[in-house]
């Protein structure tokens, strides 16, 4: 039974505490935020020990391991902290708001299990066609091609100032499933976007529409098609172009049920929103967690992983300025 | 150059006049009717020689086939002379309105090219579905599924006056598939049915609804799902399941365009007729049809195949009368 | 907090002792089996109170509702007593081997809330259907197809001794669904049927193969496909065809996965097996009772409607033998 | 009845052919080849009155229109002969080697029929996108995405010498095809390519894999995938991504046969060659050139469309060699 503490009650870290809750192989020990009450109340109704400030909880020998969900800016102290601490570490991303940081903590991390939260390498879909490449199904990859647009209502542009921005934010979990479903390294970078669904991110230095050329050390392609807001639920999907086929981890839908009707066929839509499609990849991202914490060698993202997104996402949004490619520096 | 003479100038007869006239193997020498004036018309507008009558089209050697498309109830008549003559003849379903008629035709066209013309055969779709149990992809054939609908807006009951009614006007087609795609012989069938969709039909003890199961010689269960009305197209479709996998020629969709909105996904539906749906297996057809009759050997429905699917009709007629399974007379 | 006594620790009882242990709205009481040990373990695994016997588990006031999951044959002595006791009960399917049984725990429990578990009724697929059916989308309902196949390896036909055979074991479930989606009753029913797959089921009086065909008081036709055993995973759909549309609810793959190769996209394929597909049916199915019984006001598949499908198989069964449309005693 | 003068009697000439001796409303009157003897047997091939030179074509009154097919080197004049005569055209693109020559062609036909035989424009299911995109199906265009990749074998690197290389030849169908989907102009464009499939492409100063990122005046970026080779036929598909929903135009597959097998549904693939994909539009871009050049007012791709895709092209290709964006001169 590993011991948890969690660092961060909010949106995603009480996603993480149900998880925790319910999993088997883990036991909730503290919640640590800066807001005593909501660590309180989260840490009662998922059955944990205690609320705790970040010492208190890293002393504790009960404590085998950390969620980091903090806010962005608190990730480096936080981080810092834990691999001090020498205990095994799941960190959602980014690392840390500044790139530096970031690869301090990774550089820190080596040796330890210091996974970055890419809970979408964890989705059965896209395991499948990691995998099915790996025993070489589609040849040498050659183009990716990912879409990821998020549903409507379009968030509001103030949340760029935690979020980092579109091509941070959403971007980096997308970087991160080129690199590793091609298995080669990010090159180079163009980003060409607009604010066409919101004005209001321009004023944030951010968009809202953007379209991305990667270049791997494969000599493979990969664009990103990215928008803040679609009329029909989230849609996110992925196409690998190989020298012997094509693998598609396709738009999946809800239901399976169609309506022939007049001259068309209705079909169900996509899900409604990014936790119905991918609720479940955190409960797998924990197990995954939990077996490399355990010694039990299962394969997960680490910081080095997240790290690389970062640099990826860093030189995606100087490109946008620039208006010509970028080099991806090779700090990973 | 093959010189054909059309018996027939209807509906079904200016198909054939088309397809003759467009076909670079064959000629029109003359079209035959009842009403001289639609013959002549016909054949002006194809190219044809001259409107002729059964005798003057048969006693010219230039005549080296013909095409029965004459009303069900000339049938008789019309392949009699035809095959009398020697000549390679495609005739449409219903060899004759009687059962013993046709297989006297069937008989006495023993050693010609004497095809019954159930275009659905030359379909691309379930050519392959045929050619791909032969070679042995499902093991052996165990269940088969057919349905067949027809688009709105329904025939008037009158009609089957000359149709004979559902289950030998549209059934005939489907029977000859099932014996076709699985190569066994029909042994028994039951048929229920109804009048949901117009209670016209009634008078005319016809159904406009009716599910079928029919036994082959195989063991093998065949169902048939038919109706005179569908509010979405006209809808066909094929299941074969095997031992070893199943085979589907599924509903074929207009134009493979999907419109993605709110929480459905919108693709095109079924053709809007029959005719936009089987269309181009006329042209197969006659291709076929040709080929044989030049000796070059091509498969076609014999006139035999064309009595035995009268004698499933036959039967299932009377089982729905009877509500019980009634077994298929082997006269074929 | 509802406490719940399980009766049986078979297969299907430890489907439910997980599901009411990880149910947040009830708490696992007691288990009761002929096999003390095996009651023992499963109680014991999932925090249950004791293993019991039968008038122990009703005494107990902190019983508030009991799910009967025991061997066929007890059936009717554990739900008679439940019953008698006044508690909320849900009976996996048969009610009780004999039909006349049946109807006399179906009358007994009038006005309790008894419930037949009917699994497939919950599924997500097929509420969309019924819901989308009674909101007027496909106009009336005119015929029904369901296919039901069960993947390979097939079972034992010694099975059949405790299953009562495919047309009641497989079949009931399906009855079931024809009459809810419809919301029409069964009149009469056809079934043709063969050992195609493993002649050892003729020695139970069994077959392995089945096509039926059941009218209902609307006028609708149903008919239904059922096999033992594929080559190609758990295939399970259904078609509504209505007057002013069709509703598809059709054969699930597992992953959105597609590889372009060569001529041929292959796609993910079916489920392995029935839990694959309709696992989660049970918890929706629980969670359904729980609410009725809580006074919640939830619809779910009643004891009558159980024991109208075992009158439709019974009906087929006697079909199968007489070759002939076999009318349904309205019993319920 | 439309004479017809057919410039070019190679690969696509011989396409031209056959279909202007197909249509019921034009006849081939000359094909003007370099090569006397093709033109003379395609000629003869297709009932044409003749072979001939260009003058003798243009000054024949019963010539009422001219499609050009000849090599790319031949447009400039055989275009500005035809332009000059007043005779209506349909040119196959490029319009011109040199993009000054083009303009001047396009400048010159103000006022004229001048067709450019962009034909995916015709595609059944690309004008039903068009169509309904203009009705406001999906509101405001935001983002498009195209895929174009030819089948192996992959064409000899030699061959660019002729075609001008992949990002003028596939690409100028797609630049098209953006700005006619979108109705909005090309702004700048970013490309990145490399060669995957043959190293010898590189030796030409080609590409066989690029990804495209280009700008519309109305803010929307479209993004093109184009590569030489795929080991599964010829793939083309379109997305439309707007403000009120996504159109698709998705990869067509042959037969709509699917072969459920083990844990896979094996569907069919693409079609094995552009032709069989887009063999059908050529009629339909000859008879929309038919209906213009009478004056019945069909929409058509003019040579300025032409013009604007070649501009379009230029651009992308000093895009790859200067790894910026590029702006498109709005010389059209």
């Amino acid at each position: 039974m590993t011991g948890i503490a969690l660092f961060g009650a909010g949106t995603i870290g009480r996603v993480h505490a149900r998880n925790i809750a319910a999993h088997p192989g883990c036991q909730l020990k503290y919640v640590v935020d800066t807001d005593i009450g909501r660590a309180e109340a989260l840490c009662r109704a998922h059955g944990g020990q205690a609320a705790a400030d970040v010492e208190t909880a890293l002393r504790d020998k009960a404590v085998d391991a950390v969620v980091v969900a903090s806010s962005t800016s608190a990730h480096y102290a936080h981080l810092t902290a834990v691999i001090a601490a020498g205990k095994p570490v799941l960190c959602e991303k980014p690392i840390a708001d500044d790139l530096g940081d970031a690869k301090r903590c990774a550089d820190a991390a080596a040796g330890l299990v210091a996974a970055t939260a890419f809970n979408r390498r964890y989705d059965a879909s896209y395991l499948a066609v990691h995998e099915r490449i790996r025993v070489g199904e589609i040849g040498k990859v050659e183009m990716i091609h990912i879409v990821s647009r998020t549903q409507a209502p379009t968030p509001a542009p103030e949340s760029v100032r935690f979020s980092g921005g579109m091509l941070r934010e959403k971007g980096s979990h997308h970087y991160d499933l080129a690199a590793w479903l091609s298995g080669a390294e990010p090159v180079e970078i163009f980003a060409a976007g607009d604010c066409l669904v919101d004005p209001g991110f321009a004023e944030y230095g951010d968009l809202d529409t953007a379209a991305l050329t990667l270049r791997l050390d494969s000599g493979a392609l990969v664009t990103f098609s990215f928008s803040r807001r679609t009329a029909f639920g989230y849609e996110e999907m992925i196409e690998v172009f190989g020298s012997e086929g094509m693998l598609e981890a396709g738009r999946q839908r809800r239901l399976g049920v169609a309506l022939y009707k007049r001259d068309t066929v209705i079909e169900d839509g996509l899900h409604g929103g990014w936790y119905e499609r991918f609720g479940p990849t955190y409960q797998a991202e924990l197990d995954a967690f939990l077996a490399a914490a355990q010694g039990r060698g299962a394969a997960y993202a680490s910081l080095v992983d997240g790290l690389r997104a970062q640099a990826v996402a860093e030189a995606a949004i100087r490109s946008v300025r620039e208006k010509r490619v970028v080099p991806i520096e090779r700090i990973w």
